[in-house]
């Protein structure tokens, strides 16, 4: 059902998903009935499958964007005298940092500049210095720039400490490979619209179970308590409040064609793919990548804009637009930049055709190719 | 796109759609694109054009469901050292009391019967005896039993007292008339899945503008936080966080067949001829309504279950799910029940149908008809 008129999302979700994903949203649902309730139940289980966490932990979805997700694990796994260590190299590193704020969790944090991962030398050091952090809260993909923290390697120096790690992997999860067997973690976090190709609404939280089960009382917040979430969701199959039927079902659907393609192998080796020939064909104009090939995840890429007098971000923006692709402003306040995603249900005619469209607009627009601003 | 085996939703939402409204989600938006935040301004708009609150308030849509949305209005509106009174009738208004307990607000309830409406001098007396009550939290239609408050008398009383009221008209906004010019309130809460016919997936928040600017700060929860949503918004004409895009413009198109139909008055009208066709003809099958008529809201209907010993709600339900209903259970704890609905997009041969259903369904259970059980 994609027109023409429709364009191609090259953003960090939404993004575009395929037309099967899209149809699955043309039924009315019951919350109450158990047709519905199965697709729940089946949708949780292919998410622990994903990280291979069938046997520790539990699936536990919840209503709203990530961003609820991630303040609902905050606040139901960290006990309210609990003290999170936060290490910094991004706006969502940022967002959980506040989200600490409001919550009244004691926070630590470690900045890092955009350009660097997170290392964990840093944060072995941290928590040997200071025993009373009883959770670090780490960002995978931190999607305000494109860097991929190095997940595992944080994770082992955690579990060492005998500390809590929760993961925000919104950008990352069924994309990059996180196997709950072998990396310990006690929460995970992600949403339906990103690289599971679902429409936005719903995130949800992987939880260690044997951590879930002390989380009573915890929560801040009565709908964003995952332990009571999880509790009512174990006795009856169904949701507390009203779920949305129709995200749900579009991920289930998308969920079936993530199996189809061959499951994250596959799909992380297509955004691989994409980012790839991004990077190539935008060197070719003369647009680099702000930052190092070594830091840089296949799921969205930042780049600085051209250093021409002519370049405006909005003209930019609906030059591309007009010639069917949509990409995204940059999150940096330093450097003008911009950001265009790798992930969503496009063909391989996606990255390509995009590259053409911003050579078209820019040379539209009289900006001279091959030279690039690094300073705003 | 309602196959025949798409079952008519008689449930208080998540509710029968129409086909257009479905269709509308056959397409990705970008959350940041102008043409999809210009879809969130005029359905704010719209929105307070129903309650007539252009001039006074402003609508805060927010993703999750409908409860997400009572929470957040109460942490934002009422201060950390407010007091609320809740008068209870019923299982949403209970709802709201374990929310103020969540969100550690000083709570006063005042306990009805839930076949009892609750009553504005009851509201007088307890303000005038409490002057430290800072807000009183009604439910309008309480979707538990299908009462209707009297929202406007009790509205009087409380600004007559120069205190706050927050109404959760979640089941009763856009069918039941609220007037903003005549009937004051501080903030009235609803959602996308029930009377406009959306999909569910978002609720809103209609906040007088004068108190709704003096909420910096008071927020429990930054997802939640209605103040951060609407500044934003009012800024950037964005969501902070990823909107639920395909919800959105589900309910953007749900609110031109809002028009179309007639708006309120049409609705309205409609529900309750339903809600009358639906009495009349269960009244034939010996099936009684559990509430008195003056009470009733034409919203959902409570029904006392068949004194039968043949007659189980789990049967019973799936008899008329094969026959192509959904019904939903009863929520009453001493008396055994089931609830019908009468609201969502479903032609005229809606509620005769579900009646000759149900017929079927207590025949082919071999429930003799006529007889009506009172107490479990």
């Amino acid at each position: 059902m994609t027109t023409p008129s429709d364009p191609i999302l090259l953003t960090p979700g939404p993004l575009t998903t395929s037309a099967r994903t899209k149809e699955a949203m043309l039924r009315d649902w019951g919350s109450w009935d158990s047709d519905f309730n199965q697709i729940t139940g089946r949708l949780r289980e292919q998410i622990l499958r994903i990280v291979h966490g069938e046997a520790t932990h539990e699936c536990v979805p919840l209503q709203g964007s990530g961003t609820f997700s991630v303040e609902a694990a905050i606040g139901t796994l960290v006990p309210r005298d609990g003290h999170v260590l936060v290490p910094i190299n991004g706006a969502y590193c940022q967002r959980i940092a506040k989200i600490c704020g409001y919550l009244n969790r004691r926070l630590s944090t470690y900045e890092y500049t955009e350009s660097e991962q997170i290392r964990a030398a840093d944060i072995d050091r941290l928590l040997k210095e200071d025993p009373s952090i009883t959770h670090v809260a780490l960002v995978h993909c931190e999607t305000g720039t494109g860097v991929l923290n190095p997940l595992d390697e944080i994770a082992q120096v955690v579990a060492r400490h005998g500390r809590g790690l929760i993961i925000d992997a919104m950008s990352s999860f069924g994309a990059i490979e996180i196997d709950a067997r072998t990396t310990p973690f006690d929460a995970l976090i992600a949403a339906s619209g990103k690289c599971l190709e679902g429409v936005p609404g719903m995130g949800f939280v992987i939880a260690r179970r044997t951590v879930l089960e002390q989380c009573a009382g915890n929560s801040h917040s009565l709908a964003m308590d995952l332990y009571d979430q999880w509790v009512y969701m174990r006795k009856t199959t169904q949701w507390r409040f009203t779920p949305p039927t129709h995200v749900v079902v579009a991920l289930d659907t998308a969920l079936q064609q993530y199996w189809e393609e061959g499951g994250l192998a596959a799909r992380g080796g297509r955004y691989a793919r994409n980012c790839q020939a991004l990077i190539d064909g935008m060197a070719e104009l003369g647009l680099n990548t702000f930052l190092d090939h070594a830091v840089q995840a296949p799921i969205i890429v930042t780049f600085h804009a051209p250093d021409d007098p002519n370049y405006d971000f909005k003209t930019f923006y609906q030059e591309v637009k007009r010639r069917g692709y949509i990409i995204y402003p940059g999150k940096l306040t330093q450097i003008e930049t911009f950001r265009i995603g790798c992930i969503g249900h496009f063909g391989e005619a996606g990255i390509p055709g995009a590259v053409a469209a911003i050579r078209e607009a820019l040379t539209s627009m009289g900006v001279q190719l091959g030279r690039t601003a690094t300073v705003a």
